[in-house]
Protein backbone atom coordinates (compact mmCIF):
# COMPACT_ATOMS: atom_id res chain seq x y z
CA UNK A 1 0.00 0.00 0.00
CA UNK A 2 1.05 3.11 -1.29
CA UNK A 3 0.51 6.50 0.97
CA UNK A 4 0.56 9.28 -1.79
CA UNK A 5 0.33 8.66 -5.39
CA UNK A 6 1.21 12.00 -7.23
CA UNK A 7 -0.07 12.12 -10.39
CA UNK A 8 1.92 14.78 -12.54
CA UNK A 9 5.76 15.57 -12.79
CA UNK A 10 6.05 18.90 -13.27
CA UNK A 11 6.35 21.72 -10.51
CA UNK A 12 3.54 21.27 -8.41
CA UNK A 13 3.53 16.97 -8.00
CA UNK A 14 7.30 17.13 -7.07
CA UNK A 15 7.16 20.06 -4.58
CA UNK A 16 4.56 18.04 -3.17
CA UNK A 17 6.48 14.38 -3.53
CA UNK A 18 9.53 16.13 -1.90
CA UNK A 19 7.67 17.55 1.35
CA UNK A 20 5.79 14.09 1.34
CA UNK A 21 9.25 12.10 1.54
CA UNK A 22 10.40 14.20 4.03
CA UNK A 23 7.18 13.31 6.16
CA UNK A 24 8.47 9.99 5.45
CA UNK A 25 5.55 8.94 3.67
CA UNK A 26 5.76 6.31 0.76
CA UNK A 27 5.19 8.49 -2.24
CA UNK A 28 4.67 7.68 -5.93
CA UNK A 29 4.74 9.73 -8.34
CA UNK A 30 3.12 8.45 -12.27
CA UNK A 31 3.86 11.56 -15.12
CA UNK A 32 3.01 11.15 -18.99
CA UNK A 33 4.97 13.70 -19.74
CA UNK A 34 6.68 17.20 -19.38
CA UNK A 35 3.40 18.86 -19.59
CA UNK A 36 3.10 22.73 -20.97
CA UNK A 37 6.81 23.53 -19.72
CA UNK A 38 8.04 21.35 -22.45
CA UNK A 39 7.42 24.02 -24.65
CA UNK A 40 8.47 27.23 -22.79
CA UNK A 41 11.99 28.25 -24.17
CA UNK A 42 13.40 30.62 -21.83
CA UNK A 43 12.00 31.20 -18.11
CA UNK A 44 13.56 34.24 -15.95
CA UNK A 45 11.05 34.89 -13.75
CA UNK A 46 10.98 31.62 -11.79
CA UNK A 47 13.11 32.61 -8.27
CA UNK A 48 17.00 31.67 -8.05
CA UNK A 49 17.84 31.02 -11.41
CA UNK A 50 20.30 33.64 -12.22
CA UNK A 51 20.22 32.97 -15.90
CA UNK A 52 17.16 32.01 -18.33
CA UNK A 53 16.46 28.28 -18.20
CA UNK A 54 14.12 26.28 -20.06
CA UNK A 55 10.86 24.50 -18.91
CA UNK A 56 12.68 21.34 -20.08
CA UNK A 57 15.47 21.96 -17.96
CA UNK A 58 13.22 22.95 -14.93
CA UNK A 59 11.73 19.66 -15.42
CA UNK A 60 14.55 18.05 -15.44
CA UNK A 61 16.17 19.46 -12.51
CA UNK A 62 12.94 18.45 -10.17
CA UNK A 63 12.74 15.35 -11.44
CA UNK A 64 16.72 14.07 -10.33
CA UNK A 65 16.06 16.06 -6.91
CA UNK A 66 13.12 14.14 -6.64
CA UNK A 67 14.91 10.83 -7.39
CA UNK A 68 18.03 12.17 -5.19
CA UNK A 69 15.54 11.94 -2.44
CA UNK A 70 14.11 8.42 -3.17
CA UNK A 71 11.26 8.62 -5.00
CA UNK A 72 10.12 6.57 -7.56
CA UNK A 73 8.89 7.91 -10.70
CA UNK A 74 6.85 5.69 -13.18
CA UNK A 75 6.36 7.03 -17.20
CA UNK A 76 2.89 5.83 -17.14
CA UNK A 77 -0.17 7.14 -18.28
CA UNK A 78 -3.25 7.32 -15.82
CA UNK A 79 -6.60 5.80 -17.32
CA UNK A 80 -9.19 5.86 -14.49
CA UNK A 81 -8.72 6.46 -10.23
CA UNK A 82 -11.11 4.79 -8.37
CA UNK A 83 -12.28 4.97 -4.53
CA UNK A 84 -13.29 2.21 -2.22
CA UNK A 85 -11.58 2.17 1.22
CA UNK A 86 -8.37 2.93 -0.71
CA UNK A 87 -7.99 4.79 -4.07
CA UNK A 88 -6.80 2.28 -6.87
CA UNK A 89 -4.74 4.11 -9.60
CA UNK A 90 -4.73 2.56 -13.12
CA UNK A 91 -2.49 3.08 -15.52
CA UNK A 92 -1.57 1.39 -18.64
CA UNK A 93 0.68 -1.41 -17.12
CA UNK A 94 -0.40 -1.04 -13.25
CA UNK A 95 -2.65 -1.22 -10.34
CA UNK A 96 -1.82 0.47 -7.61
CA UNK A 97 -3.24 0.81 -4.49
CA UNK A 98 -2.99 4.35 -2.25
CA UNK A 99 -4.25 6.17 0.86
CA UNK A 100 -4.69 9.40 -0.79
CA UNK A 101 -3.83 10.43 -4.64
CA UNK A 102 -2.47 14.12 -5.40
CA UNK A 103 -3.54 15.50 -8.84
CA UNK A 104 -0.98 17.83 -10.49
CA UNK A 105 -1.61 17.08 -14.13
CA UNK A 106 -1.38 20.74 -15.00
CA UNK A 107 -3.97 22.28 -18.09
CA UNK A 108 -3.99 21.28 -21.16
CA UNK A 109 -4.30 24.26 -23.35
CA UNK A 110 -7.25 24.75 -26.08
CA UNK A 111 -5.66 23.60 -29.45
CA UNK A 112 -7.87 25.41 -31.63
CA UNK A 113 -9.67 24.54 -34.88
CA UNK A 114 -8.71 27.44 -36.58
CA UNK A 115 -6.99 27.14 -39.92
CA UNK A 116 -3.11 28.67 -38.90
CA UNK A 117 -3.57 28.29 -35.09
CA UNK A 118 -1.31 25.48 -34.35
CA UNK A 119 1.51 26.84 -36.76
CA UNK A 120 1.99 30.07 -34.81
CA UNK A 121 1.76 28.77 -31.16
CA UNK A 122 4.74 30.32 -30.06
CA UNK A 123 5.56 32.41 -33.00
CA UNK A 124 2.82 34.93 -32.17
CA UNK A 125 0.31 32.90 -30.36
CA UNK A 126 1.05 32.77 -26.56
CA UNK A 127 -1.17 31.12 -23.66
CA UNK A 128 0.31 33.53 -20.87
CA UNK A 129 -0.04 37.17 -21.04
CA UNK A 130 2.69 37.49 -17.53
CA UNK A 131 5.09 35.48 -19.51
CA UNK A 132 5.37 36.53 -22.63
CA UNK A 133 3.45 39.93 -22.87
CA UNK A 134 6.66 41.63 -22.46
CA UNK A 135 7.81 40.13 -25.58
CA UNK A 136 5.29 42.69 -27.32
CA UNK A 137 5.93 46.10 -26.05
CA UNK A 138 4.06 48.70 -27.99
CA UNK A 139 2.90 46.37 -30.57
CA UNK A 140 -0.77 45.57 -31.40
CA UNK A 141 -1.54 42.76 -29.53
CA UNK A 142 -5.06 40.68 -29.60
CA UNK A 143 -6.85 38.49 -26.99
CA UNK A 144 -9.18 35.55 -27.75
CA UNK A 145 -11.64 35.16 -25.01
CA UNK A 146 -15.60 37.02 -23.98
CA UNK A 147 -14.90 36.39 -19.78
CA UNK A 148 -12.97 37.06 -16.79
CA UNK A 149 -10.33 35.07 -17.87
CA UNK A 150 -9.61 37.34 -20.45
CA UNK A 151 -10.46 40.62 -19.10
CA UNK A 152 -7.46 39.97 -16.70
CA UNK A 153 -5.09 38.86 -19.34
CA UNK A 154 -6.39 42.42 -20.93
CA UNK A 155 -5.24 44.12 -17.14
CA UNK A 156 -1.86 42.53 -17.63
CA UNK A 157 -1.18 43.19 -21.44
CA UNK A 158 -2.00 47.24 -20.94
CA UNK A 159 1.25 47.87 -19.29
CA UNK A 160 3.19 46.58 -22.84
CA UNK A 161 0.83 48.33 -25.17
CA UNK A 162 -2.15 50.63 -25.99
CA UNK A 163 -2.92 48.54 -29.36
CA UNK A 164 -5.41 46.36 -27.99
CA UNK A 165 -7.87 43.96 -30.19
CA UNK A 166 -10.14 41.66 -28.02
CA UNK A 167 -11.66 38.73 -29.96
CA UNK A 168 -14.69 36.89 -28.69
CA UNK A 169 -14.81 34.65 -31.93
CA UNK A 170 -18.81 34.31 -32.49
CA UNK A 171 -19.40 34.34 -28.81
CA UNK A 172 -20.95 37.83 -26.78
CA UNK A 173 -18.48 39.35 -24.89
CA UNK A 174 -19.67 38.72 -21.37
CA UNK A 175 -16.82 40.85 -19.71
CA UNK A 176 -16.70 44.35 -18.92
CA UNK A 177 -14.46 45.87 -20.68
CA UNK A 178 -13.12 49.74 -22.13
CA UNK A 179 -11.05 51.24 -23.91
CA UNK A 180 -10.65 48.40 -26.24
CA UNK A 181 -11.76 47.35 -29.60
CA UNK A 182 -14.36 44.03 -29.56
CA UNK A 183 -14.36 42.01 -32.54
CA UNK A 184 -17.07 39.76 -32.30
CA UNK A 185 -17.06 37.92 -35.64
CA UNK A 186 -15.77 34.17 -35.76
CA UNK A 187 -11.89 34.02 -36.76
CA UNK A 188 -11.50 32.44 -40.30
CA UNK A 189 -7.59 32.19 -40.40
CA UNK A 190 -4.39 32.94 -38.47
CA UNK A 191 -1.16 33.99 -41.33
CA UNK A 192 1.85 35.27 -41.62
CA UNK A 193 5.32 34.07 -42.53
CA UNK A 194 7.76 32.82 -39.97
CA UNK A 195 5.79 34.87 -37.65
CA UNK A 196 2.07 35.48 -37.23
CA UNK A 197 1.10 38.90 -38.53
CA UNK A 198 -2.47 38.53 -39.05
CA UNK A 199 -6.51 37.69 -38.34
CA UNK A 200 -8.40 36.98 -40.36
CA UNK A 201 -12.61 37.63 -39.92
CA UNK A 202 -15.55 37.32 -42.86
CA UNK A 203 -15.34 41.20 -42.87
CA UNK A 204 -12.04 42.31 -42.57
CA UNK A 205 -7.50 41.42 -42.38
CA UNK A 206 -6.73 42.73 -38.65
CA UNK A 207 -2.22 43.46 -38.63
CA UNK A 208 -1.31 42.22 -35.17
CA UNK A 209 2.08 41.38 -33.55
CA UNK A 210 0.50 38.52 -31.26
CA UNK A 211 -2.41 36.87 -29.72
CA UNK A 212 -3.00 35.52 -26.07
CA UNK A 213 -5.22 32.72 -25.97
CA UNK A 214 -7.70 33.36 -23.18
CA UNK A 215 -11.00 31.54 -23.61
CA UNK A 216 -11.98 29.92 -20.08
CA UNK A 217 -11.52 26.31 -21.52
CA UNK A 218 -8.18 24.79 -19.99
CA UNK A 219 -7.36 21.41 -17.90
CA UNK A 220 -9.16 17.92 -18.50
CA UNK A 221 -8.63 16.08 -15.51
CA UNK A 222 -11.37 13.81 -17.09
CA UNK A 223 -10.57 10.85 -14.46
CA UNK A 224 -11.27 13.32 -11.41
CA UNK A 225 -14.78 14.21 -12.96
CA UNK A 226 -15.23 10.38 -13.72
CA UNK A 227 -14.52 10.33 -9.72
CA UNK A 228 -17.72 12.57 -9.14
CA UNK A 229 -14.77 15.73 -8.51
CA UNK A 230 -16.41 19.20 -8.82
CA UNK A 231 -15.21 20.57 -11.98
CA UNK A 232 -15.44 24.45 -12.81
CA UNK A 233 -14.09 25.56 -16.25
CA UNK A 234 -12.43 22.59 -16.84
CA UNK A 235 -10.46 23.22 -13.34
CA UNK A 236 -10.91 21.43 -10.49
CA UNK A 237 -12.14 22.56 -7.36
CA UNK A 238 -10.45 22.53 -4.40
CA UNK A 239 -10.91 23.81 -1.04
CA UNK A 240 -8.63 25.76 1.47
CA UNK A 241 -6.99 22.20 2.11
CA UNK A 242 -6.24 21.30 -1.41
CA UNK A 243 -9.06 18.30 -1.39
CA UNK A 244 -11.42 17.82 -3.78
CA UNK A 245 -14.82 16.71 -2.48
CA UNK A 246 -13.78 13.73 -2.58
CA UNK A 247 -12.55 12.80 1.04
CA UNK A 248 -8.17 12.01 0.14
CA UNK A 249 -8.12 13.20 -3.37
CA UNK A 250 -6.31 16.23 -3.30
CA UNK A 251 -5.06 18.75 -6.02
CA UNK A 252 -2.95 21.49 -6.86
CA UNK A 253 -0.99 23.46 -9.30
CA UNK A 254 -2.05 24.33 -12.75
CA UNK A 255 -4.95 21.84 -12.57
CA UNK A 256 -6.42 24.36 -9.76
CA UNK A 257 -6.85 27.49 -11.63
CA UNK A 258 -5.37 30.32 -10.82
CA UNK A 259 -1.76 32.06 -11.65
CA UNK A 260 -0.31 29.89 -14.02
CA UNK A 261 3.32 30.12 -13.10
CA UNK A 262 5.68 27.57 -11.88
CA UNK A 263 6.45 29.58 -8.66
CA UNK A 264 2.26 29.60 -7.46
CA UNK A 265 2.86 25.41 -8.72
CA UNK A 266 5.55 24.91 -6.57
CA UNK A 267 4.13 26.36 -3.72
CA UNK A 268 0.93 24.87 -4.24
CA UNK A 269 2.58 21.31 -3.95
CA UNK A 270 4.15 22.26 -0.51
CA UNK A 271 0.84 23.82 1.05
CA UNK A 272 -0.77 21.10 -0.48
CA UNK A 273 1.41 18.41 1.27
CA UNK A 274 1.19 19.66 4.69
CA UNK A 275 -2.47 18.91 4.38
CA UNK A 276 -2.62 15.44 3.18
CA UNK A 277 -0.19 14.71 5.45
CA UNK A 278 -3.26 16.12 8.40
CA UNK A 279 -5.17 13.56 5.91
CA UNK A 280 -2.91 10.84 6.55
CA UNK A 281 -2.92 11.58 10.44
CA UNK A 282 -6.57 11.30 11.00
CA UNK A 283 -7.28 8.44 9.04
CA UNK A 284 -4.70 6.37 10.91
CA UNK A 285 -5.11 7.48 14.61
CA UNK B 1 9.75 58.97 -8.59
CA UNK B 2 9.88 55.03 -8.39
CA UNK B 3 7.16 52.85 -9.23
CA UNK B 4 7.74 50.06 -6.56
CA UNK B 5 10.20 50.08 -3.30
CA UNK B 6 10.52 46.30 -2.47
CA UNK B 7 11.74 46.04 1.12
CA UNK B 8 13.54 43.08 1.60
CA UNK B 9 16.22 41.25 -1.24
CA UNK B 10 15.01 37.80 -0.38
CA UNK B 11 12.74 35.54 -1.96
CA UNK B 12 9.53 36.80 -1.91
CA UNK B 13 10.75 40.22 -2.32
CA UNK B 14 13.11 39.49 -5.55
CA UNK B 15 10.49 37.10 -6.98
CA UNK B 16 8.20 40.24 -6.65
CA UNK B 17 10.80 42.69 -8.16
CA UNK B 18 11.39 40.39 -11.01
CA UNK B 19 7.55 40.22 -11.90
CA UNK B 20 7.03 44.19 -11.83
CA UNK B 21 10.31 44.59 -13.76
CA UNK B 22 8.77 43.01 -16.55
CA UNK B 23 5.53 44.87 -16.38
CA UNK B 24 7.83 47.60 -16.91
CA UNK B 25 7.68 49.44 -13.79
CA UNK B 26 10.55 50.93 -12.40
CA UNK B 27 11.69 49.01 -8.71
CA UNK B 28 13.69 49.61 -6.49
CA UNK B 29 15.08 46.76 -3.86
CA UNK B 30 16.15 47.71 -0.59
CA UNK B 31 17.63 44.93 1.77
CA UNK B 32 19.51 44.92 5.13
CA UNK B 33 20.99 41.30 5.01
CA UNK B 34 20.42 37.70 4.09
CA UNK B 35 17.39 37.63 6.64
CA UNK B 36 16.97 33.92 8.37
CA UNK B 37 18.27 32.16 5.21
CA UNK B 38 21.78 33.15 5.90
CA UNK B 39 21.92 30.53 8.81
CA UNK B 40 20.75 27.52 6.65
CA UNK B 41 22.95 25.35 5.33
CA UNK B 42 21.55 22.61 3.79
CA UNK B 43 17.81 23.51 1.83
CA UNK B 44 16.66 20.71 -0.47
CA UNK B 45 13.19 21.17 -0.75
CA UNK B 46 12.65 24.15 -2.90
CA UNK B 47 11.87 22.85 -6.25
CA UNK B 48 14.56 23.00 -9.24
CA UNK B 49 17.72 22.12 -7.13
CA UNK B 50 18.84 18.85 -7.72
CA UNK B 51 21.43 19.22 -5.29
CA UNK B 52 21.40 20.75 -1.57
CA UNK B 53 22.26 24.33 -1.74
CA UNK B 54 22.87 26.50 1.03
CA UNK B 55 20.16 29.69 2.08
CA UNK B 56 22.82 32.34 1.42
CA UNK B 57 23.80 30.87 -2.15
CA UNK B 58 19.78 30.71 -3.11
CA UNK B 59 19.79 34.44 -1.91
CA UNK B 60 22.61 35.40 -3.80
CA UNK B 61 21.60 33.71 -6.92
CA UNK B 62 17.96 35.45 -6.84
CA UNK B 63 20.10 38.88 -6.21
CA UNK B 64 22.24 37.62 -9.36
CA UNK B 65 19.00 37.09 -11.37
CA UNK B 66 17.13 40.32 -10.34
CA UNK B 67 20.38 42.36 -11.16
CA UNK B 68 20.49 40.85 -14.63
CA UNK B 69 16.92 42.06 -15.27
CA UNK B 70 18.18 45.67 -14.66
CA UNK B 71 16.91 46.08 -10.97
CA UNK B 72 18.94 48.72 -8.68
CA UNK B 73 19.27 47.04 -4.82
CA UNK B 74 20.41 49.55 -2.53
CA UNK B 75 22.18 47.51 0.85
CA UNK B 76 20.75 50.11 3.00
CA UNK B 77 18.22 49.69 6.17
CA UNK B 78 15.14 51.18 6.72
CA UNK B 79 14.55 53.67 8.91
CA UNK B 80 11.05 55.01 8.36
CA UNK B 81 8.18 54.82 5.91
CA UNK B 82 5.65 58.01 5.75
CA UNK B 83 2.45 58.30 3.31
CA UNK B 84 1.09 61.40 1.95
CA UNK B 85 0.64 61.46 -1.79
CA UNK B 86 3.38 59.05 -2.01
CA UNK B 87 5.36 56.87 0.10
CA UNK B 88 8.62 58.19 1.23
CA UNK B 89 10.61 55.45 2.15
CA UNK B 90 13.72 56.54 4.57
CA UNK B 91 16.79 55.33 5.01
CA UNK B 92 20.14 55.70 6.93
CA UNK B 93 21.56 57.16 4.01
CA UNK B 94 19.20 58.52 1.58
CA UNK B 95 14.83 59.25 1.13
CA UNK B 96 12.82 57.80 -1.81
CA UNK B 97 9.50 58.20 -3.18
CA UNK B 98 7.54 55.63 -4.32
CA UNK B 99 4.00 54.92 -5.83
CA UNK B 100 3.57 52.00 -3.93
CA UNK B 101 5.54 49.52 -1.60
CA UNK B 102 6.33 46.35 -0.93
CA UNK B 103 7.07 45.16 2.40
CA UNK B 104 9.12 41.34 2.20
CA UNK B 105 11.16 41.55 5.25
CA UNK B 106 11.00 38.36 6.58
CA UNK B 107 10.72 37.69 10.38
CA UNK B 108 12.72 38.26 13.20
CA UNK B 109 12.79 34.70 14.69
CA UNK B 110 12.66 35.19 18.75
CA UNK B 111 15.98 35.13 20.65
CA UNK B 112 15.17 34.13 23.88
CA UNK B 113 16.77 35.16 27.04
CA UNK B 114 17.50 32.12 28.65
CA UNK B 115 20.47 30.68 29.26
CA UNK B 116 22.51 28.33 26.38
CA UNK B 117 19.44 29.39 24.21
CA UNK B 118 21.81 31.50 21.89
CA UNK B 119 24.50 28.26 21.76
CA UNK B 120 22.22 26.10 20.16
CA UNK B 121 20.43 27.21 17.49
CA UNK B 122 20.96 25.30 14.78
CA UNK B 123 22.86 22.90 17.37
CA UNK B 124 19.29 21.24 18.57
CA UNK B 125 17.09 24.69 18.65
CA UNK B 126 15.02 24.81 15.35
CA UNK B 127 12.54 27.15 14.37
CA UNK B 128 11.06 24.91 11.43
CA UNK B 129 9.47 21.66 12.04
CA UNK B 130 8.79 20.93 8.01
CA UNK B 131 12.16 22.15 7.58
CA UNK B 132 14.40 20.34 10.13
CA UNK B 133 11.92 17.74 11.66
CA UNK B 134 12.96 14.51 9.87
CA UNK B 135 16.77 14.92 11.40
CA UNK B 136 15.12 13.88 14.35
CA UNK B 137 13.54 11.00 13.23
CA UNK B 138 12.95 8.50 16.60
CA UNK B 139 14.77 10.56 18.48
CA UNK B 140 13.36 12.97 21.76
CA UNK B 141 12.01 16.30 20.68
CA UNK B 142 10.58 19.29 22.63
CA UNK B 143 8.33 21.58 21.00
CA UNK B 144 8.32 25.62 22.99
CA UNK B 145 4.89 27.21 22.86
CA UNK B 146 1.61 27.22 24.04
CA UNK B 147 -1.26 27.92 21.24
CA UNK B 148 -2.01 27.21 17.66
CA UNK B 149 1.54 27.43 15.69
CA UNK B 150 2.98 24.86 18.87
CA UNK B 151 0.26 22.53 17.56
CA UNK B 152 0.68 22.86 14.13
CA UNK B 153 4.36 22.17 14.10
CA UNK B 154 3.77 19.67 16.51
CA UNK B 155 1.49 17.90 14.33
CA UNK B 156 4.38 17.52 11.60
CA UNK B 157 6.51 16.68 14.13
CA UNK B 158 3.99 13.45 14.75
CA UNK B 159 5.36 12.31 11.84
CA UNK B 160 9.09 11.55 12.75
CA UNK B 161 9.30 10.76 16.72
CA UNK B 162 6.34 9.27 19.58
CA UNK B 163 8.95 10.87 21.50
CA UNK B 164 7.64 14.63 22.18
CA UNK B 165 7.50 16.63 25.03
CA UNK B 166 5.36 20.51 25.02
CA UNK B 167 7.15 23.16 26.96
CA UNK B 168 4.95 26.21 27.72
CA UNK B 169 7.95 28.13 29.60
CA UNK B 170 5.42 29.34 32.81
CA UNK B 171 2.42 30.30 30.51
CA UNK B 172 -0.80 28.26 30.60
CA UNK B 173 -1.92 25.73 27.59
CA UNK B 174 -3.71 27.54 25.31
CA UNK B 175 -3.75 25.07 22.07
CA UNK B 176 -5.85 21.34 22.84
CA UNK B 177 -2.97 18.82 22.77
CA UNK B 178 -3.30 14.84 23.15
CA UNK B 179 -1.01 11.88 24.42
CA UNK B 180 1.80 14.25 24.68
CA UNK B 181 3.22 15.61 28.35
CA UNK B 182 2.95 19.11 28.69
CA UNK B 183 5.74 20.73 30.81
CA UNK B 184 4.74 24.41 32.23
CA UNK B 185 7.37 24.83 34.39
CA UNK B 186 9.48 28.38 33.37
CA UNK B 187 12.71 26.99 31.66
CA UNK B 188 15.82 27.74 33.49
CA UNK B 189 19.06 26.55 30.61
CA UNK B 190 19.46 24.57 27.47
CA UNK B 191 22.55 23.04 27.92
CA UNK B 192 24.65 20.10 25.95
CA UNK B 193 27.96 19.58 24.71
CA UNK B 194 28.68 20.17 21.40
CA UNK B 195 24.77 19.92 20.84
CA UNK B 196 21.73 19.99 23.09
CA UNK B 197 20.91 16.97 25.36
CA UNK B 198 19.10 19.24 27.69
CA UNK B 199 16.47 21.31 29.13
CA UNK B 200 16.45 21.99 32.74
CA UNK B 201 13.72 23.57 34.84
CA UNK B 202 12.82 24.42 38.63
CA UNK B 203 12.23 20.56 39.58
CA UNK B 204 13.96 18.33 36.66
CA UNK B 205 16.15 17.87 33.76
CA UNK B 206 14.75 16.53 30.47
CA UNK B 207 16.91 14.56 28.00
CA UNK B 208 16.15 15.60 24.80
CA UNK B 209 17.75 16.08 20.99
CA UNK B 210 15.63 19.09 19.44
CA UNK B 211 14.00 21.95 20.74
CA UNK B 212 11.12 23.69 18.18
CA UNK B 213 10.29 27.12 18.78
CA UNK B 214 6.81 27.82 18.23
CA UNK B 215 6.01 30.87 19.83
CA UNK B 216 3.32 33.03 18.27
CA UNK B 217 6.08 36.08 18.66
CA UNK B 218 7.64 36.09 15.63
CA UNK B 219 8.33 39.16 12.79
CA UNK B 220 8.64 43.43 13.26
CA UNK B 221 8.17 44.93 10.22
CA UNK B 222 8.31 48.10 12.79
CA UNK B 223 7.89 50.73 10.57
CA UNK B 224 4.99 48.94 8.94
CA UNK B 225 2.87 49.36 12.81
CA UNK B 226 3.68 52.55 12.98
CA UNK B 227 2.28 53.63 9.91
CA UNK B 228 -0.55 52.59 11.55
CA UNK B 229 -1.01 49.19 8.94
CA UNK B 230 -2.49 46.39 11.38
CA UNK B 231 -0.23 43.36 12.49
CA UNK B 232 -1.36 40.56 14.46
CA UNK B 233 0.95 38.31 16.82
CA UNK B 234 3.73 40.19 15.26
CA UNK B 235 2.89 39.59 11.38
CA UNK B 236 1.51 41.77 8.79
CA UNK B 237 -1.83 41.63 8.24
CA UNK B 238 -3.16 41.29 4.52
CA UNK B 239 -6.38 41.04 2.56
CA UNK B 240 -6.37 38.80 -0.52
CA UNK B 241 -4.89 41.15 -2.73
CA UNK B 242 -1.44 41.26 -0.60
CA UNK B 243 -2.38 44.77 0.32
CA UNK B 244 -2.10 46.14 4.06
CA UNK B 245 -5.14 48.23 5.44
CA UNK B 246 -3.29 51.53 3.90
CA UNK B 247 -3.43 51.90 0.33
CA UNK B 248 -0.75 51.02 -1.72
CA UNK B 249 1.17 49.27 1.04
CA UNK B 250 1.80 45.63 0.31
CA UNK B 251 3.18 42.84 1.95
CA UNK B 252 4.45 39.22 1.09
CA UNK B 253 6.63 36.62 2.06
CA UNK B 254 7.30 35.18 6.06
CA UNK B 255 6.44 38.54 7.22
CA UNK B 256 2.58 37.87 6.60
CA UNK B 257 2.75 34.36 8.02
CA UNK B 258 1.68 31.08 7.12
CA UNK B 259 4.13 28.23 5.76
CA UNK B 260 7.92 29.72 6.34
CA UNK B 261 9.25 28.15 2.99
CA UNK B 262 11.14 29.63 -0.14
CA UNK B 263 8.27 28.12 -2.17
CA UNK B 264 5.56 29.99 0.25
CA UNK B 265 7.57 33.17 -0.39
CA UNK B 266 8.75 33.11 -4.03
CA UNK B 267 4.92 32.66 -4.82
CA UNK B 268 3.82 35.31 -2.45
CA UNK B 269 6.02 37.43 -4.76
CA UNK B 270 4.80 37.24 -7.83
CA UNK B 271 1.17 36.90 -6.94
CA UNK B 272 1.38 40.02 -5.01
CA UNK B 273 2.83 41.63 -8.40
CA UNK B 274 0.01 41.04 -10.08
CA UNK B 275 -2.30 43.28 -7.59
CA UNK B 276 1.08 46.30 -6.85
CA UNK B 277 0.19 46.27 -10.98
CA UNK B 278 -3.95 46.31 -11.03
CA UNK B 279 -3.09 49.57 -7.71
CA UNK B 280 -0.92 51.38 -9.93
CA UNK B 281 -3.10 51.11 -12.81
CA UNK B 282 -6.11 52.39 -10.94
CA UNK B 283 -4.43 55.06 -9.71
CA UNK B 284 -2.88 56.48 -12.96
CA UNK B 285 -5.94 55.82 -14.43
Amino acid sequence: MIDVIVIGGGPAGISAGIYLKRFKYEVLVIMKDFGSLEKTDHIENYYGFPEPVSGRQIVENGLSQAKRLGIPIKNEEVLNIDKNDFFTVKTAQNEYLAKAVLLATGINRPNLRIPGFSDFVGKGISYCAVCDGFLYRKKTIAVMGDGDFMAEELSVLRNFTNNLLVFTNGVPLRAEIQDVKIITDPILRFSGNEVLSNIETKNQKYDVNAVFVAIGTPSAADFALRMGAFIEANLIVVDDTFMTNIPGLFAAGDCIGGLSQIAKAVADGAQASIFVNKYLRTKTS
